[in-house]
C-alpha cells in the first residue's frame, strides 16, 4: 500500500478535478505483477492502469488502491466492475470514496464475491489527497497559504524591497508546489508591487508543461496589459469588481463578483473557482489576500519559508485578519519543519479544538 | 573527549566569569579513572577535581580536557602543574586558551616532558564555552536574544495580550537558559507591559538556587518599588539615566548611564555589565531593546520560540533595528531547529560573510 501511496502522488497537479489514487496488483505469492496512478483526469484510472499491466497474471490476484474503487461510470467505465473482470478476489483499499456519485464500490466488490477491505494505510493515503477530499467535504478548493519571510515575520524590507529573503532552494521548491496546485492566486497589492509571473519553471529555466490556471485578484482592472501574469506562459483569470472596466484588457478570461466594502468574498470567489474545477488553491499573496482568507476560515495548510534574516521593519507576512486578543489566535498543529537550503519550511493546519489556559507566570 | 564537553555543561549558569570547563582521566588500558568538572567560580577547576579522583591512578595517565590547561595562578594555583605533580604524561585539550593571564599551559606541560596536543573535538567544546569565548574575544558579555512569536512574527496580539503565546514546555526551556545565564537583561516597555519577575523557576514552582543577575533597563527611573523584578527572589541591577530621579527606589542597586537621545548606548551598558563579571546576558525583550541591539552588532545568538499560531496584527517581535532595504538584513546561520512541546525553537547565529545576489524572478 505505501509503494500505492508512492505512485498516487506521481498524479498530483493533473487529475483534477479527480483525486490522486494509486493501486499496485500482487498474484498470490505476493509478487507484484502491475502498477498504476490516476495520470491525469479524463484518463484511465489507477486500477484499469495496473489491471493492464497485470494482464492474466490479475486472475486470482490481490488489488491494493489508496482510493475505495469507483462504482459510477464517468468518463471511464467503473473501476469495480474493471477489477471483478479482471478476476482479482481481493481489494485492499486504504481510504473510502467519500463522493456520494462514486462510492459503493466496496459494496459492488463484495456482491461479486470478492473480498474488499478499507482502512490500510488511511491517514497517510488521506493525507496524500489532501486537497481532493477536503474539497469533496467542503464543496470549495482545498487552500494552501504560502508565505516566505524573516525570523522576525516580515516580507519585505522597510523601502518594500524583498528579493531575496528566502533562497534559490525555497524558490524552486514554491515553483514545486505551484505545479502540484490546480491555480495559483495572488492579490492586487502583489500584482503592483511585484509583477509576478507565476508560471511554474520547469528544468532549466524552460516553462513546464503542465501549468497551473494563475488568478489574479484585481477589483478595479488597474493591471496594465503587458504585466506578466497575462502572458501566454500559462492560462490566467482576471478576478474583478462586477462594475469594473475591463476595456483595456480585450480577450483576458475574466471573472466578475460583487464586491463589499471594495472586496472580492472569499466565499465567492472559492465556489467560482470550484465551479471551474479547480480542486486546490496555492495562495501566494499578499498579507491583506491572506489575511481575509485566514478570517474567512478559508486556509486549509499554511507553508511558511522562514528565511535566516532579520529585519525589524517593513511589512509582516500577514495582516488583517480580524484578530485583536492572543485568545483567538489561529492555532495551528506544525506538521513538517525542514530544511530547504538555508532556508527553514513550516508546514502547518489549523487546529480546531479549543486551546487550555495556562495559570498567570512571567 | 566528548564525555569532557558533557562534563563541561555542568558548569553553566555558576562558572562565570570562568569558562565551563571539563576534564576525563584515562589510565593506560584507557579505562576512566577520574572525571571532573569546574564546578563554580572560586572552586577547583576541572583538571583539580578529576586528578583527586584519580588518586595514585594519575601517573602514567592521560588527561582529556576541553579547554587548554591554566598556567597562572589565581584563588586556585595553575593546573598544568599539578597535572605535572600527579605524573600525567600525556594531555589532550580541546581550545587553546585564548585568555592572555591563562595561557601557556601547554607549553608548560611540555617543558616537563608531558606530551600536550590541541585541537580534538574543538569545534564542540568551543561550542559549550560560546559565552566566555565570546566575552575574552570581545571585551563585552555574549548576549542572546531571545523571543517568542507567532509563525508571522507576533509577540503580541493587537490589544497586548500576550498570554500565551508559546507553550509550557517552551517556557519551561526560557528558565533553563536563563539559569545558564549570568545575567537577564528586559527594557522599559516590557517592564511596563509584563511586570515580569525573571527569576529562575526551580522544579515544582521554587525559586531556583541559582540565579542570574536581572538587568531591567529603566531610563527615567518609572518603576515602582513593588514591581515583581525588585523583589529578593535574585538579585536585580537597574538601569537608569544619570540624571533619573531614583528617591522612591531605596536600596535598589542602581548602574547610571549617560543618555543618547533618550537612551542608553549598549556598548556602554555592555561594558559596565563586563566589569561586573558578566560574561552572557540572556536579552528578553521587548522588541525595540532588540533592535538596538541588533543594530550595535551586539547579538552573538538568537533563540526564537515559534508558536504555531496566527494573529495578523499586533506588535512585531523585533522593531527599529535601522534597516531599509532587505541587502541590509541581518543574516544568520540557523544551527538548530527543534520542537519544544507544540512549538518549534530555532538557534540562529549571525553570519558576517557578504550574500550573493541572485537574479531576478519571481
Amino acid at each position: 500500500m505505501r509503494r500505492a501511496v508512492e505512485l498516487a502522488a506521481r498524479g498530483l497537479g493533473s487529475t483534477s478535478p479527480n483525486p490522486v489514487v494509486g493501486c499496485v496488483i500482487t498474484d498470490a505469492a505476493g509478487t507484484v505483477v502491475g502498477e498504476g496512478w490516476h495520470e491525469r483526469a479524463g484518463g484511465p484510472h489507477a486500477e484499469v492502469h495496473a489491471l493492464r499491466a497485470a494482464g492474466e497474471a490479475a486472475r486470482g490476484a490481490t488489488a491494493y488502491v489508496t482510493l475505495e474503487p469507483c462504482n459510477h461510470t464517468g468518463r471511464t467505465g467503473p473501476c469495480a466492475q474493471a477489477l471483478i473482470e479482471a478476476g482479482v478476489t481481493r481489494v485492499v483499499y486504504a481510504v473510502p470514496d467519500p463522493n456520494p456519485q462514486a462510492s459503493g464500490g466496496a459494496t459492488t466488490l463484495r456482491a461479486a464475491g470478492i473480498k474488499a477491505e478499507g482502512g490500510f494505510l488511511e491517514a497517510e493515503a488521506a493525507a496524500g489527497n489532501a486537497a481532493w477530499l477536503t474539497s469533496v467535504r467542503l464543496g470549495r478548493p482545498h487552500v494552501t497559504w504560502k508565505y516566505a519571510a524573516t525570523l522576525d515575520g516580515r516580507s519585505a524590507a522597510e523601502d518594500g524591497s524583498s528579493r531575496w529573503i528566502t533562497g534559490p532552494e525555497s524558490r524552486a521548491d514554491v515553483h514545486r508546489l505551484r505545479a502540484e496546485s490546480d491555480a495559483v492566486l495572488v492579490g492586487g497589492g502583489t500584482l503592483r508591487a511585484d509583477d509576478p509571473h507565476l508560471a511554474v519553471r520547469g528544468p532549466a529555466g524552460t516553462t513546464a508543461a503542465s501549468q497551473p490556471l494563475r488568478v489574479a485578484l484585481d477589483t478595479r482592472a488597474g493591471l496594465l496589459p503587458t504585466a506578466r501574469v497575462l502572458d501566454d506562459a500559462a492560462p490566467t483569470l482576471l478576478v474583478v469588481g462586477e462594475d469594473a472596466d475591463t476595456r483595456h484588457l480585450p480577450g483576458v478570461d475574466l471573472l466578475r463578483l460583487p464586491l463589499h466594502d471594495g472586496r472580492v468574498a472569499v466565499h465567492d470567489l472559492l465556489a467560482q473557482l470550484y465551479a471551474r474545477g479547480v480542486r486546490s488553491v496555492f495562495l501566494e499573496g499578499g498579507p491583506t489576500l491572506a489575511g481575509a482568507f485566514l478570517e474567512a476560515g478559508a486556509v486549509d495548510r499554511v507553508i511558511g519559508y522562514l528565511a535566516p534574516a532579520l529585519l525589524g521593519s517593513g511589512p509582516a507576512a500577514l495582516a488583517d485578519a480580524g484578530i485583536t486578543n492572543i485568545a483567538r489566535a489561529v492555532r495551528l498543529d506544525i506538521t513538517e519543519a525542514v530544511r530547504v537550503g538555508t532556508d527553514l519550511r513550516i508546514t502547518a493546519v489549523p487546529v480546531t479544538e479549543a486551546v487550555p489556559t495556562a495559570p498567570k507566570e512571567h
